[in-house]
């Protein structure tokens, strides 16, 4: 039984979907009767009911008239995972073309069924609370929390942020951690800290396309490193990559990557820091979706196993508590600290104040836990439902990740399937996805599409699908 | 009388130091007595003996026992302004060394006595209108107020901001405007839309050094264009030196310069866009100051005479509403509009929500225009008194700024005094100040320091400027 709170039907569902996904409980068998199952538990009738109604609801079991509950053969069970990325071999002036900007701007838009930003719906967010802290700093002393703030952020928010690392396997002090507008600052500040405009930066295929937008405003170029849709980056391959690229930084999203949902085992994190550390050459961790994890605890942070110095860590609050209020943090390191502040200062000279003091006492309530519990799990429902229906709707050939934290689905279409195509057409009826083109500096990923998986289930998701499938079979 | 709105002795007060500082009333002459004053002006007694009060505290008349009110031979009347820059003709690759990070940190300790900060006193801001606002934003609309906002800013801000424009002598839509995280990133989104790395931007000489962080942050060099302390850029000299180098862009502030207090005059604004224009060189304007003109009306922006569109321009409410919002804007226009959205993407995507929606509450309610009367009514009464006690203290080949808007003051020490080490010396005892190399690529200005006369006046203000003084005589 999961360690973890909940309401005892949510506890039994838990359990229950491990023993279907692990296949203690194959396609086609009875699953115990509610009475049978209420004994075996303690628990009450009614709550066997519901935890069944929500296995029905995640596609894992169905109802047979006058017979019982049945685990369904699920097809999102034997669907394929993407191939390993095999990007070009050279480094690439990354250029987004206004195409791409409109379609990152249409993956916002409020009329459309939000299957393209990479956003949790605001429903699943503590906003009222924050809302009442915001409040309740700015009452209490009004010119503090107006005025300008230090560059590196206010020793409130550090503290709890730092106190935070621990999940992330890392001792870090407050003054270690510098405090910027969303994980966005923080990867540019480590770009320009680390590199000069013209230098080549490593970058997984497919890279998240923020990161990609980062390189071109500062003039960098890109290159692409293969990996694998389950562990991530190929550090084989990266390592091959160092040889004929002069390569002056590398960033990867060891933990859920976006788009793909990959997860770089821990034996594969130590070779990543060693084979960089060795050369020397900085290694960025945008570490944006670590506390959406599907499984016991967080991941670890790359900086667990830095014992040269040259990762720098960048994360967000922007995916589990308020995108709005643009609240991301680094913790650079020694090396690179001087540098990184005085492009802080520099570009955008602090955050704004009262964001964050009104998390620094969200987070100092101690209720963000149990918020992002709660949270994870309907995460996790909800990306287990979409890979269900995205597997019971689309043509045969498609290909489709397994994320193991986050709320992304990286999806890949049958070949003769132009994700731009299909983004246009989707849009035009009212769906916003993301294309896989704005993943890949060079054009690649032609055929693949992210789904988001971070609003609440609706009707409009399935139907949403429904049309996205039928695009998608008229080719 | 003055047409401004307030209190009968502050219009009073307002009108006898017009015509001190007109010369209608001579050093050394004996002003009328309260009665007839009272009587001349059809005010009550108390109102003349406040309105004398106010001016003895400006040291524009002293009172001598049994005799009256006598019109001080005010020195700050006759001590001279700097002399124009004259700065190394060749660009500079601009290096700001840990020291000036130092000095910059420094200028914001709540520790000292602070001359330093270009910051106002947060007593003279309106923080708990906004505060009110805030709250109600965020009750309202707990969701939309916490989500991510357009990157070009939220539209209710924007209108507001657009519609303020017009005290700028501009008609600007919404559309036209990009909310930034104050001046600061809006100065860098101007200089990574207009120019590459390596490329030389014309600055004033004295500039601000965020105007330098910036250039160096995005590897630009800088070339130092002379400038008048009392009509600001010297456009002949810019024209002049276009000649020899390959200007990409000039970033100048014509209206109340930081630190220079000047403002160009319209017909140089005029020559200043054509002499550019006419060569496709964007011309970056930092209207930071503007809303703080001691004077009539706001000056014009340079956009006004704009026909080209090669006028990117910056402003910010961080001097006037409250610095920790990080609220500022730019009109970018049609030329440069895409890359500058482009890169306020990549940078930070955009500015946190809630500040932007409780700003745009408190323009909309009407009241910002009668808090920056108010404000600027202190201000000017505080730069004239700093020129006052200034010029009664330090000595003998003293030079001071006469500033026209805003509330810095700049000041060149006698040829000895090395403005570093009076820093150093100052901060010591508690005082903050901002010595002049921070305002020069080139190290130039070593002997003038920037004095802020934004906080409110107190025995501490006094105090300070006693030990100044002392430390510079001293050597």
């Amino acid at each position: 039984m999961s360690s973890q709170a909940g309401y005892a039907y949510e506890r039994l569902a838990d359990e229950l979907t491990r023993q279907v996904r692990a296949g203690m409980l194959a396609a086609g068998e009875r699953i115990p009767s509610v009475r049978t199952m209420s004994e075996r538990h303690g628990v009450s009738i009614s709550t066997v009911l519901q935890a069944y109604r929500r296995l029905e609801a995640l596609r894992l079991i169905e109802a047979r008239p006058k017979s019982g509950f049945y685990v369904l053969a699920e097809r999102a069970h034997r669907i394929p995972a993407p191939r390993p990325s095999k990007p070009v071999q050279a480094p690439t002036r990354v250029t987004t073309s206004d195409l791409m900007d409109a379609i990152v701007a249409a993956s916002s838009d409020p009329h459309l069924v939000p299957l393209g930003a990479a956003v949790p719906d605001p429903a699943l967010l503590p906003l009222r609370a924050l809302a009442r802290h915001m409040g309740s700093v700015l009452r209490d002393d009004p010119s503090g929390a107006s005025t300008y703030g230090a560059p590196h952020g206010m020793l409130p928010l550090r503290r709890e942020l730092a106190k935070r690392e621990w999940n992330a396997g890392l001792s870090v002090a407050p003054d270690d951690l510098l405090v910027t507008c969303g994980a966005a600052e923080g990867l540019n500040l480590a770009i320009r800290a680390t590199t000069e405009p013209g230098d080549v930066v490593a970058v997984e295929s497919p890279a998240f396309f923020g990161t990609l937008q980062a390189i071109e405003a500062s003039g960098r170029r890109a290159l692409e490193i293969p990996t694998c849709p389950v562990n991530g980056i190929d550090v084989d391959a990266l390592e091959d990559a160092l040889g004929p690229h002069d390569v002056r930084a590398c960033i990867v999203t060891p933990n859920f990557h976006n788009p793909l949902g990959s997860l770089v085992p821990d034996a594969d994190k130590e070779r990543l820091v060693r084979v960089l550390g060795a050369r020397e050459i900085p290694l960025i961790e945008d570490d944006t979706f670590a506390e959406l994890y599907f499984e016991d605890h967080q991941p670890a942070s790359l900086r667990r196993w830095d014992t040269e110095g040259f990762v720098i860590r960048v994360g967000s609050l922007s995916k589990t508590l308020a995108p709005g209020y643009r609240i991301g943090w680094m913790v650079p390191g020694p090396r690179f600290e001087a540098s990184v502040r005085r492009h802080k200062l520099a570009s955008t000279v602090a955050n704004a104040t009262p964001p964050q003091l009104a998390v620094a006492r969200y987070l100092a309530s101690g209720r963000y836990d149990d918020h992002l519990r709660r949270l994870r799990r309907v995460l996790r429902d909800n990306v287990a439902r979409m890979r269900a229906e995205v597997a019971a709707r689309f043509p045969e050939g498609t290909r489709l990740s397994r994320p193991r934290g986050g709320f992304l689905l990286w999806v890949r279409l049958p070949d003769g399937v132009d994700a731009l195509a299909l983004h246009r057409r989707a849009r035009e009826r009212g769906i916003s996805v993301s294309p896989g083109p704005i993943f890949s500096p060079s054009g690649g990923f032609r055929h693949c599409l992210r789904l988001s998986a971070g609003h609440l289930w609706s009707e409009r998701t399935e139907w949403a699908l429904d049309e996205l499938a039928e695009m998608i079979g008229a080719g």
